[in-house]
Order: C-alpha cells, then sequence, then structure tokens
C-alpha cells in the first residue's frame, strides 16, 4: 500500500523548508499522509521505520512538535530521541559538523528545532551540509515547514479542492516576547503554490523577511493565484475560507527589546473575535498552530467554537510528519 | 490468554483514585496484574500495546512511578514518553483543555504526577475532562492509587485471602519538607474494600482529609471490615500483618511553611525500629512506597531486613501498572 | 548467527572496566561487534533484546555515549531509558542500594556515567554490588571501557592484525576546565592486552592513577608488549601507527582549582597538527573520542584530514556497545 514511497526518490532528501520541494512531491507527502490517517484510524499498522532512530535536537521547548514526531516515529515502528542542547555537548563547544556526521553514523534522520532569530536556519543549513542522513525543521527562525503541511491537509480535508480559496494570515498581539515569523513566512510561501489567495495583515511594523515576502509573490504568480500585503487587520477576514490569525513580534522591524514589547502592545485591537469572524464566508474555518493567547489573541468563543478546527489541525501534525519521515529516511 | 481484557468493557476509563472503580474492576486488574508478572518472569512476550503512546506528564520528580510506566510500555510493545512541564508550552500557557485535546489525538494514554496541594487533583480532573483518550494518575495531591495496587498485590501475593488481615498505616518522621498524603488516604480509601482491617496512626495535627477519613470508614463498613484512627505510633503494630509507617506532613492541619517544619520535628519517636516490628505477629510485613529516609523514619536494620518486602512492592508497580494501561489504552 | 552470545556465557556479567574481562572474552565481544555493524551496513534487523529496557543514568552530560546506546537498544528491538539524577529522587537521597535493588526488577540493565573524581566509579561499584543485573559503565572517573572497545575496533578493522603496532597516548591542552583521565587510563590497561605497543606522553604534573599505571605496565609485561611514560609531546608520535592526543586534567596532581586552571594553560604547544603527525608513521592515524576542542587539542586541519578517523571511531561506539548489551542482557 506504501509502495509509492521508494518509487518518490525522497530517501536522504532534506526538508528545511517546503520552497525546497517541487508541487509534485508535496502531492505525494500529502497522499501518504492521508494513507497513513487512515490507516490510524481503521487500527492497521503501519510499521515503515521499523527499529530505525530519529534524533529531535530541541533548541526551544516544545508540545505539540515533540510529542507529535515522538509519538509517529513509535507508530512507525521506529523510535525518537528527544535531545536538549544543554544536556548534550553542544554546551562543550561541540559544533554542528560533528554533530552532523556523529549522529548520522548511528541513526536515520535528525530533526532540529532552532528559533533564535538569525541563528536558526543557519544551524540547521550547516547540519545539513555535513550530515548524511535528511536533516528536518521543526522549526527554525525562518521557515516552520511541518506546521504549514498539516494546515494545508486540513484546509483539503475540509474542502477538497483548493484552487481559488481565499486564506487570511493575521498577525495578532500577544504580550511579552516576541514570537517567531517562522508561521507567517511558511504559509504565505507555501500555500499560493496550491492556488490559495492569501491575504497577510499586519500593522506595519509587523513586516516579514522581504525576501520570503518577494519569494510569497513569485510563487503566487507562478501558480496564478493572488497573494496581498494589508495593514488592515480585517482584510484578512473579508470573503475569507479560512483564517489564521496568529501573532508575532517586529523582528524585521527592530532588534531592540523594549521598543519590541511596545509594539507589541500597541496594536491590542488585532485580536480575532466573533465580530471578525463574521466578515468571513459563513464556512470560514478559524486555524491557529497552538498555543494561542486566550483572550488576547483570539476569545475563547472563537477557538472553542464551531468554526474552531485547532484540534483537527494540530493531529495533522503527526500524519504528515509520518508521511515526511517515512517519505525521507 | 488476555481475552478477559476486551471482556472487561474498562478500554478508556479513567484512573484517578481507587474509588472510581468498583471492587469487580479492581480484581479484574489485579487478576491480569499476576498472569503478566509470571508471563514476565518465563519469558513470554506479551505485546499488548503494540506501537501505542502513553504520555508521562511530570510535574514532580520521580524514579520508580517513570520507570516503571515507561519500562511497562516497553514490554507491552508500546512507547511512554517522558514530559516534564518546565520544557513543555505549559509553562507557555497552554492550558488543560489544549493539552488534553491534541495529545488525545496523538497517542493512547495520559499519565499525570502532580502533587502540589490544592492543585494536582484539579489539574488531572480537567484534563480528564477534556480528554478523550484514558487519564492515568501518577500520583496527585490526594491520590496515589496506582502504589496502593502495588502494595495490595502485596499482600495477596504473601498471604493469598486478604480478608481480615490487619494493616497498620503510620505516619513517621523525617524531615525537611511535607510529603504528601496521598498514599495514607489512598491507603484508608482501598484496602478496607478488600477486607482488611486498617489501623491509622498519627500525631493529632497530621490528620487526613476529613472527606477521605469519612469515606474510608464508608468503605469499611460496606465491605464488613474495620477502620480505626489512633494518635499512638504503636497501635499500627500490635497484632498487624503488615505496617506500613510512611512520612507525611502537617498538609490539613496547616499551609504555613515554618510551623509545618516544626510540627514534622515535634515526633521523632515515630520511627520503626526493630521494638515496634516486635509488636505485630511474627509473620508481619514491612512495606514503604520508597524513597524510605533511613534512619529517621526506619531503621536500616528493619527495611533490609527478613520482615521488608519494599523491593517486592517496587516490583509490582510495574504489574498492576501494565495491567492498568493494558484495561484501559 | 548469534547463538555464540549465549555460548560466551556473559549473560548478567558487569562491565566496569575492561580489566574484569579477559582477552578471550573481549574478543567475543569484537566478534559480535564487527557481525552487528556488517548486519547493520546491509539492513539485515538483528533484535536480540526484544522488549528489553537499558537505564542509562548520566551524572555528567553526554552526546555520543546517550546516543549511541539509546540507538544500539532500539536497533536490538528494546528501549534504553534516559535517566537524569536532578530529575530523580537520587537528588532526594535515594541510595545506590535501593537504586539498584528497583531498577534490576524492571528491566535488564543498567548504565551509569558518574565522571565526579573520587565518586563515579565508588557508585558505579555500589550499584554493582547490589544488583541482580548487569551494571555496564558508560564513563566514571577512573574507567571509559566503551570508548576503548570503539578505540580497539577502529585499529583493527585499520591494521587486521594489532600486535607490534604502536600508539601514542599524549595529553594536550584544552583550556576551561580539568578534563577527565578516565579515556588514557583505559587506553593503557586494555590496548597492550591485544600486543599494541604503548607510548604515553604527558607533562609531569599530568600523571595518571599510580595504580592504573602499574597495571598498564603488568598487563603490558604479561602480554609480551611494551608501555612506555614519557614527558615529550613528540615521542607519542615518533614511528606511531595511530596517536590519540586528548585533553585532560591535573587531577592526581593537584585538587586545587586555580592551581590546576594554571597548569592547563602552561603547556599550549601540545597540540596536535600537520608537524606532529609528519612526525609518525604515513599511514598513522589520527583518533580522538570527540568532542575536541579544536584550534587548541587539534588544528581543523588535522580532524579534517585524511589520515582522522574520529567519525569512524565515533560509529564504532554504536557496534561495540551493542554486541556488549546483547552479550550481558
Amino acid at each position: 500500500m506504501y509502495t509509492d514511497i521508494a518509487a518518490a526518490g525522497l530517501q536522504g532528501r532534506n526538508f528545511l523548508s517546503t520552497q525546497d520541494w517541487s508541487v509534485d512531491e508535496l502531492e505525494t507527502l500529502f497522499s501518504i499522509a492521508s494513507r497513513l490517517k487512515a490507516d490510524r484510524a481503521a487500527g492497521v499498522p503501519t510499521r515503515l521505520l521499523e527499529d530505525k532512530t530519529l534524533y529531535m535536537i530541541f533548541f526551544d521547548s516544545s508540545t505539540r512538535t515533540r510529542t507529535s514526531f515522538e509519538t509517529g516515529m513509535t507508530q512507525l515502528g521506529g523510535h525518537g530521541i528527544y535531545l536538549s542542547p544543554d544536556r548534550m555537548q553542544i554546551s562543550h563547544g561541540e559544533n554542528a559538523r560533528d554533530t552532523a556526521n556523529v549522529l548520522s553514523r548511528y541513526g536515520e534522520a535528525i530533526a532540529i528545532r532552532h528559533c533564535a532569530f538569525g541563528e536558526g536556519n543557519a544551524y540547521l543549513s550547516e547540519v545539513a551540509e555535513h550530515a548524511s542522513v535528511p536533516v528536518l525543521s521543526m522549526q527554525c527562525d525562518v521557515y516552520h515547514p511541518c506546521q504549514i503541511l498539516a494546515d494545508y491537509l486540513t484546509i483539503r480535508g475540509e474542502f477538497g479542492k483548493t484552487r481559488g480559496r481565499k486564506l487570511g494570515v493575521a498577525r495578532t498581539s500577544a504580550p511579552n516576547y516576541a514570537r517567531p515569523i517562522a508561521v507567517p513566512q511558511s504559509l504565505i510561501l507555501m500555500m499560493p503554490r496550491f492556488g490559495i489567495d492569501v491575504t497577510l495583515a499586519y500593522p506595519p511594523e509587523f513586516r516579514l523577511l522581504p525576501e520570503i515576502e518577494e519569494q510569497a509573490r513569485a510563487n503566487a504568480e507562478a501558480a496564478g493565484a493572488s497573494f496581498e500585503i494589508t495593514h488592515r487587520f480585517e482584510d484578512a477576514f473579508e470573503d475569507a475560507d479560512v483564517v489564521i490569525p496568529k501573532s508575532w513580534g517586529p523582528l524585521v522591524h527592530t532588534r531592540d527589546h523594549e521598543e519590541g514589547i511596545r509594539l507589541i502592545e500597541a496594536y491590542p485591537e488585532w485580536r480575532c473575535d466573533s465580530e471578525r469572524m463574521a466578515l468571513g464566508n459563513d464556512h470560514m474555518l478559524y486555524m491557529h498552530p497552538l498555543p494561542a493567547d486566550r483572550g488576547r489573541e483570539v476569545t475563547d468563543e472563537v477557538i472553542d467554537g464551531p468554526q474552531s478546527v485547532v484540534y483537527d489541525e494540530a493531529e495533522n501534525r503527526l500524519h504528515v510528519q509520518k508521511a515526511l519521515m517515512s517519505l525521507t529516511m
């Protein structure tokens, strides 16, 4: 039933960004994810990675990412090892080259989360350069590709055909610290490639990396989809089929912490509530990668309401990642 | 050989307290635990939970609990994932509802240890309310049901019939911090339901929760067993078949830390030694959930002596928990 | 194919030092390690420890050791549990006896890393005394036997016959803290037993434990090999077939931290570079257990150069440890 996995020729491939994979390759991944999901629901064993090992290096904490990857490995018959740099000798000066080479000798893939702005992607790329096994991103400072795979599987699961659907990606307000920009960046990069029209809404100081916005524009154009940037929160909701309102920090605008916190507090009205939800289509989905800052980012009424598919979205992390691991490891 | 597992109809059931399970249901659990123990001794594989995942969330540290649960999952063909809140996004404000819903989508059960007085049981209950998979207590502020299952299996293993046996539960002195009351509370709740006569001995300030003592009394009456509370240490030993002398703090009496420490130091003579052991029946067993404060709670002579079955008791954690997981997951 | 494992009669044996095993027993281990290595390369499953559990207690951090042991258990069909004392009740006063007894009831082996000078080996020995399952060293203050097994497998893999080969073990300079002496001590103990001539080079203050140097001398004599100590760095390289230049601290000379740091900084020229490498035979191998302090201990040119086999050496940790676990568990 999974004979197309070998035929896909993706064994050994890295996955640092959806941008590195063609639409056809991603379609293969979604197809396998859907079958793995159905097999799990039916209780059919899928031991595609028997006795294989995935290393999961977390420079930043996680719940969904760690549990979904590690559980996925178990369900595929293998094992995921949780590694935290403060307990590894990375803190004794071990470099990326050594980590990559040694882990390549022991196991079958290296997954990394490293969100420090200006550092994460560089580290993942350096490990990928030296590793002879696939390196999989569990989120860096630039990309969070697995989240977006899950988001797309959720949207496709709800609507079937995705071309021509409108997705609103909106920056919301959540206090205390500047959350990463990896999720919105990955959304605007991949969704247009599947024909989804994207509206990205943020206050001016919350712009994303210029080269990412540029690439998103190019992706949309090549796929015949639209991609628009606006500074009005409501634009993300109007006539939308899906809305993903999510906090991120003004990381591109300023590296000054105080200024960042001030800006984060400056737009308290960028919050998803029932009134905003009413601007979209009746069937509009509310999505969020979690954890959401309830009360600040979104009202309980919305996130616990009938349009919210946040738990389906979280569940799909499991299925897409199992497909990703089955294909590359 | 384990066909009665499905027939028991316990799949999906929570286990926050023995009180939630009928005596018949608990008997089924002990029966399966005994078979799993025999099969392990004989080297017979028991892959009843193949490729299934148990999440183990520890708000408090542990050796026996973590290793027995995780090893149990391995022996059943599945995998236990150790999760510590400080490395999860619980510390980023993720609520119990989200944790319950997301983990229910990925794996097959959620086990939790949360001993903070006045918080633990509430948290477990909230996760149980939202989870669609079973929630298993690894100890909260009120209950430690798995420990008591192990204790009962140990007593039954030594004596066969348990009705009419006398168990002494006595509070001992151990310095520095107020240990939880979950173990004595769970002992007095369950043991009388199996016909065991219980004598509970503590200095007045070390009383347990009134509603638990009340429920214990009702349980004893319903089962035709006796339940007595005394403030004399030796009462727990006299004519007893089993004694479990264990430290706990004056948590119900006072929330004041200084006063608590003062009271803990106030009864240094509440210590299990050979003289006290001599008060019981010749075959009397010494039990303790470990770790014991050697020298303060108990003399080396007793805990390392011929009447001590502390390692059998610890071992039985493994077997009862494997039975619990096999039945509910 | 692995029927000689049972015949070897090593089940239940501890492994705290290579010194406890005969040359024949070690030969059996290397033979199995080579087969496990070949089987892994060929993709042949080797489920020799199905559903068995190894406990890995780390008092000190690790990358290679943890990942190679844990991955090894997965490849053998079992599971390794990573335990850190600060999250165990060892920090609540649980003693070695209790840990040994309880873990012996749950799983099949206990591996420990405990490098604190003057404490580690004593702790491992105490656990071994009370455990009924094998206790395996993952490095203590005195020995690092698994590293040396890997080193020997690497040397034998390169040269076939090892008798008469010359190995230079040289102390290098690495700042900031006094690294353990377990690696050089284990090297000089075991290598001569396989006929390898060893030259040990260090500045006078960096001598090893007198009883270990004495035992190494006796081992060499018994095996008809040579063992020499010198205070000239270059002696370790001249005419050598293998060189292992590695930092360690003046732990035997002084317990004073300031004095230790001063001495570590006192010999900056004890560094492995191309000029020193040129002193050895043309085919001389450069080895290091990693992590190496690049720039201080060794130049990039050497460690990343053609004579370096550090990643083969790291890989062999996996194979020798799988053999060790298969034989003892």
